[in-house]
C-alpha cells in the first residue's frame, strides 16, 4: 500500500467514531431507530466518498507547522486533527448534496446524486442540513475546553457564509432559464471561484491546523490567506478547464458548465477574445440543454485556442505564487513549504 | 395605535439596521452590486413577514425578568434584545423557505412561496441558507464581548441541529409517494412537534432572554425547558388542529397536512379510535393529492368528534401547566410569568 493510500485509509478509520458520536446524541435524544439509520445511511453516503483532499490536508499542514512525520503523531494527535478534517468534509457534503439539487446534476462521486437516490428526493435539502450541523456537534463534543474553541466556531461561521456568497453570485450569473453573457466576466468569475471553492477548500484546512499547531497571530492567518486564496483560485480554473477538455473518467462526472450556462473561466476567456461572428456564435448555442449546442461551442474553444491560453495562464500563476511562497515570514512559526505542497498536489493535475 | 401593534411597530424598526450591517458586510467583500440587491430582497421577503411571535417574545421574556416596562428600556438595551429576537426570525426564515419547497407548498403568509417566486426557483436553497447564516454574524457583530456569547453559538447550533433532527423524522414518516398509515403513532408526533417546532419557538426565545438577563443557572434553564417543551407541544397539536378545521383566513394559508401525508395530531388520534371500517377508509383517503379524498378525510374526522377530543386535551393540558408554572422556583431570578404570558397567547387562540 502506498503512503498515500495509507494516509487515506487511516484517516477514513476515523471517521466510524465519528458516526457513532453522531449516533450516540441521536440515541440520547430518544430518535426513532429509523431516523437514525437514515442520518447514518446519508452520513456515509455524502461524507467519505471523495478525494478527501481537504480534510487529509488539515494532517498534513498540521505535520509540517510541528515539524512530524504523520506516523509519529500520537494516537490522541491524530484524532484531533483528523476530527477537523472531517469537520471540512461535512462541510464538503453539505455543499455538495445542496449544490446537486440546485445544478439539477445527476452524478456526483461516480455514483447517483444523493437527491436522485430511490425514496430520497427533497429530503436531500435537510439531510444537507444536518451534514452542517454535524461540525458543530463534533466541535462542542472534542474542541470545547480548547481556548480557540471559539476561534474554530467563527471560521467556520465565516468560512460558511463567504462559500454561500459565492454560491449565490454564481447561481444569479448563471440563471439556467435566460442566458445572458453580458451578465459574465472575468471579474465576476474571480469572485465566484474566490467565495465558492477557495475560502473553504483551501484557507480553511490550513487555518484549522494553524490553530492546533498554536500559530494564531492575525498576520500568519493573513499570509496563509493571501497565497492560498490566489492558489484556490487557480485550481478552480484548472477545474472549469478540466470541466470542458477533461474526460468523464478523468474528472469522476459528466461535465455540465457549458449546457449549464456556467460562469466558467473557458466561456469568459472566450467572450473577451471573441470575434462579434463567433460572439454570435456562443450567444446561440451556450447554455443550452443541447448535446448538439454544446458541440459547438466545445469546437469554437478549441478554434480560439483556449487550452493554450490555459496553459500560459497556470505557468504564469505557478511562477508568482512560488515566488510568494519563498517570501513567507517564519518567524512566528509558519512555513512557506505548507504552500508548496497545496501548490505541488495541483500543478498539472488531471482529475 | 394597540400597545401591541406599536411593539411590533418598533421591533420591525430595528430589521432595517440589521439588513443595513448585512449589506455592509457584503460590500467589505466587494460582492457585485445585482447579488447584494438579490440578498436584501430575500431578507424582506422571508423574514419579517409573519406574526413575530418568537421575536418579540425574547423582548416580552427579557421585559418580565428584569421587572421593566418595554418603553422604558434604554436604547442600547431594547436593541440588543431585539437582535436576539430577529436572530429567531432568520432561524424561522431558514426553515420555512427551506420546508416550503420540500413540501411543496404554495403559499405562506398569505403570498407566494420564496421558491415560487419568478426567477428564484432552487436558488431559494442557498438563500434559506443565507438567512441562517446571518444569524452568526449579527452574534458575533452584536455579542462577541458578552460572557455568554459561546453559550448564545452553542444554543443556536443546538436549537437548530434539534429542529432538523424533527423535520427529518416528519419528512421520513410522512412520505408523499408511499402511503403508510402504520408508520404513525402519536409518540412519533410528540418527538416530531417537539423537535421540530418547540425548541426553537418557545425554549430558544426564553433562553435568549434568560441570558442577556444574567439567569444563566443550568437549573433555571431546565426549569424552562420543561414547561416550555411540553407548552410547545400543545402550540403544535393547536396548529394541526387548525390546519384541518380552521379556514384558510383564519391561518393565512392553505391547510395541506391531510393530502401531505402528515403525520398531525389529527390523524393520530383519529387512527387510534378507528373502527376496521374507518381505518380501510383513511388507509383510501389520507395523504393523496385529490380534494374527494382530502373531503372524506375531514367528514371522517368530524364524524368520529375529533374536535371534541381536541377541546378535552386542551383543557386537560393548559390545566397541567398552570399546576406546573405555580411550582417554579423563583429564587434565582427566573419567574413563573414569563410561562404564564406564553400560555394566555396560545390558549383558544384561533390563527
Amino acid at each position: 500500500m502506498s503512503d498515500k493510500v495509507q494516509a487515506r485509509e487511516r484517516f477514513i478509520g476515523e471517521f466510524d467514531g465519528l458516526v457513532e458520536d453522531l449516533k450516540t446524541i441521536l440515541n440520547d435524544y430518544k430518535m426513532p431507530q429509523e431516523a437514525i439509520d437514515w442520518y447514518v445511511r446519508q452520513l456515509y453516503y455524502n461524507t467519505p466518498g471523495g478525494k478527501l483532499n481537504r480534510g487529509l490536508s488539515v494532517i498534513d499542514t498540521y505535520c509540517i507547522l510541528t515539524n512530524q512525520k504523520v506516523e509519529d503523531l500520537d494516537k490522541e494527535t491524530y484524532k484531533e486533527v483528523a476530527i477537523l478534517g472531517w469537520c471540512i468534509e461535512l462541510l464538503q457534503g453539505f455543499f455538495l448534496v445542496s449544490d446537486d439539487i440546485m445544478d439539477q446534476s445527476k452524478t456526483r462521486r461516480g455514483q447517483p446524486c444523493w437527491y436522485l437516490v430511490e425514496g430520497i428526493g427533497n429530503i436531500a435539502i435537510n439531510d444537507s442540513f444536518m451534514l452542517e450541523g454535524a461540525i458543530y456537534v463534533l466541535l462542542k463534543k472534542y474542541f470545547k475546553s480548547e481556548k480557540y474553541y471559539v476561534d474554530l466556531l467563527e471560521l467556520f461561521h465565516d468560512v460558511t457564509f463567504q462559500t454561500e456568497l459565492g454560491q449565490l453570485l454564481d447561481l444569479t450569473t448563471a440563471d439556467e432559464e435566460v442566458v445572458d453573457l453580458a451578465k459574465f466576466s472575468l471579474d465576476k468569475h474571480s469572485f465566484i471561484v474566490i467565495f465558492k471553492t477557495a475560502y473553504y477548500s483551501f484557507y480553511l484546512p490550513v487555518a484549522l491546523a494553524m490553530f492546533v499547531a498554536g500559530i494564531t497571530d492575525s498576520k500568519d492567518l493573513k499570509q496563509a490567506e493571501d497565497i492560498l486564496i490566489p492558489l484556490g483560485e487557480y485550481f478552480q480554473i484548472q477545474d472549469d478547464y478540466l470541466d470542458c477538455f477533461g474526460t468523464p473518467e478523468q474528472i469522476g462526472k459528466i461535465g455540465t458548465d457549458i449546457k449549464d450556462n456556467k460562469c466558467s473561466w473557458i466561456v469568459n476567456q472566450a467572450l473577451k477574445l471573441a470575434t462579434p461572428e463567433q460572439r454570435k456564435v456562443l450567444d446561440e448555442n451556450y447554455g443550452r440543454k443541447d448535446d448538439e449546442k454544446e458541440a459547438v461551442c466545445k469546437k469554437l474553444f478549441n478554434d480560439m485556442g483556449i487550452e493554450k491560453i490555459y496553459q500560459d495562464y497556470e505557468e504564469e500563476i505557478v511562477s508568482k505564487l512560488r515566488t510568494d511562497i519563498s517570501k513567507v515570514d517564519e518567524s512566528r512559526g509558519l512555513k512557506g513549504e505548507v504552500f508548496t505542497v497545496f501548490l505541488n498536489k495541483i500543478y498539472k493535475r488531471s482529475k
